[in-house]
């Protein structure tokens, strides 16, 4: 199929042309890379725009019942809803977060939404790059929310919330000790701390908990694009589906505020600015994949093993030699 | 003064000569670099082998007190040591481990010994290839033992370990639940543990402390560059000067093992190959750094930010127009 058309059929909203975009923004090899680019450039004119919604929890918070529940109330609004994850994780483990659409079974047959696992490959840059071009996809798919789970592995939080208008942390009813379990750096990114399982005999811990947290969100320093009042904690029940309506209420109270206040362009500006500069590392970084560098590399490397050169002086005529420096 | 005659002095061990000889390795000059490059390649062919043991340890843990301790110690068996550091946020926060020599004040006067500051640049890539090539400095220059210090700072355990042939880490007596707060991926570098502060009222705490990590030890993965019974901890006192002579009979005893099997070799081979990948990726993205490339940047990062193109098409633009891929 033409570049053109899938673009066109994706911009219809046609699942299957999604679905086929997604895997060729997905392929490493280098022709399905340059088809890729060209299918985003075809799409950028399009001025859709999703609320993307970055969403961790490490495992046993209740994520996938939290995407089904907060995902079937949204398309029971008559919204259309995406799922994606970043896992760099899943190619090693075999197992893949959103892999078994089965952990989401009522979702995964609704009409209006659309789920895709986290795409197979080991790295993280190269997972977060297909899935902010996903996101990108999705949107222009017609779709009204983006949804992007990861799990908190490492980088992963980060690469997400650079891809999000807003990022969720979900966590479960805990006591005081492991608040401290939630690294600093993770909640100075949540927009909403959600306090899950707030239902049957840990109700009032759940409570409890989400007090703590809003008392140390209110620690955190201000940050510019919040109104007064956030970031804030609030507990929900997936299970029983309780509290998503609040927790929606206070997305869109959020998100209209930053929009009005500039604050929502000028993230996604950023964020722009940011994958911009990550694929150009990226691309410099890929030019020692190719056979003759690799080789080169090889010699080079065996070279400095061996003591016949040094790091420094090999590295040095590996980039003038070889990467036509 | 020509490199060669350069090289010759920090060869013949004089002491000014190796702190110039540093001073130019850790400039960032593009001429300066390709002297340092120079120099480097004249030094390459001594078989000065020094011991390079990497310290780490969080503050407050007595790592300047062993240092002087331990350090004292060698000097006083006639062995000329050096002491190097690695912290990436000195040049933040402005004080620098090592930066203020009176924290080790007779080690500093000794004239067997030799204390240098961790550079002062803002990231870690850039401060471990500097210190990387003072320790080759170092050992060219005669030092029998180079002292590696890092506080453990994100990457910087990683990067000191990958200069090491030896391992230390350094821990304060503890209650059993803080034995968690030793991160597992530190815990498997380490060759030697040893828990500082036996001394006076923590005697027995760190001795608790010390079977703790044993067994913590134990249950790590048998790594084959380790005999029988090691890694192992041991209790010291930097302060009563207690258990050092121990310890570094431990190290030697290991280091000997491992000479005669092969392992320090192959380490120190390995290490090279990783130092060589390191500096082509570092060379690789200094090409970003250029004023052409950086004025190339700015255009095509506002083109994404203001939507005139995507982030994977500007790259491309500019991985091909302007650097020449």
């Amino acid at each position: 199929m033409e570049i053109a058309e899938l673009a066109e059929r994706v911009l219809a909203g046609e699942r299957r042309a999604l679905s086929r975009a997604i895997t060729l923004i997905e392929s490493q090899r280098a022709d399905h890379r340059a088809r890729a680019t060209e299918l985003m450039e075809h799409l950028r004119e399009s001025d859709r725009q999703a609320l993307r919604i970055g969403l961790s929890g490490t495992p046993g918070v209740g994520k996938s019942t939290f995407i089904e529940s907060f995902g079937l109330m949204l398309t029971g609004q008559g919204k259309r809803v995406a799922v994606l994850a970043v896992d760099p994780s899943s190619a090693r483990s075999g197992g893949s977060i959103l892999g078994d659409k089965t952990r989401m079974e009522q979702l995964s047959r609704d009409r209006n939404a659309f789920i895709r696992p986290s795409p197979s490959q080991s790295h993280l840059g190269g997972v977060a790059r297909r899935t902010r071009e996903a996101v990108r996809l999705c949107e222009a798919a017609g779709f009204d929310v983006v949804l992007i789970e990861t799990v908190g592995v490492g980088q992963s939080e980060t690469v997400v919330a650079e891809m999000s208008d807003l990022f969720l942390l979900l966590l479960a009813p805990a006591g005081g000790d492991e608040l401290q379990g939630v690294k600093r750096g993770i909640m100075e990114m949540a927009d909403l701390i959600l306090v899950n399982k707030a239902d049957g005999d840990l109700k009032a811990t759940a409570t409890r908990t989400c007090a703590d947290y809003s008392g140390a969100l209110r620690l955190l320093r201000k940050r510019p694009q919040d109104p007064p009042g956030y970031p804030k904690a609030l507990t929900v029940s997936a299970l029983e589906e309780q509290g998503l309506e609040t927790a929606w209420d206070e997305m869109q109270a959020l998100t209209g505020w930053r929009r009005d206040e500039g604050h929502f362009d000028a993230r996604r500006a950023d964020q722009a600015r940011y994958w911009f500069a990550e694929e150009v590392r990226q691309a410099l970084l890929a030019r020692l994949q190719a056979p003759a560098a690799r080789e080169a590399m090889q010699a080079l490397s065996d070279a400095v093993a061996e003591g016949r050169t040094t790091p420094a002086q090999a590295a040095r005529d590996m980039v003038t030699r070889h990467l036509g420096g």
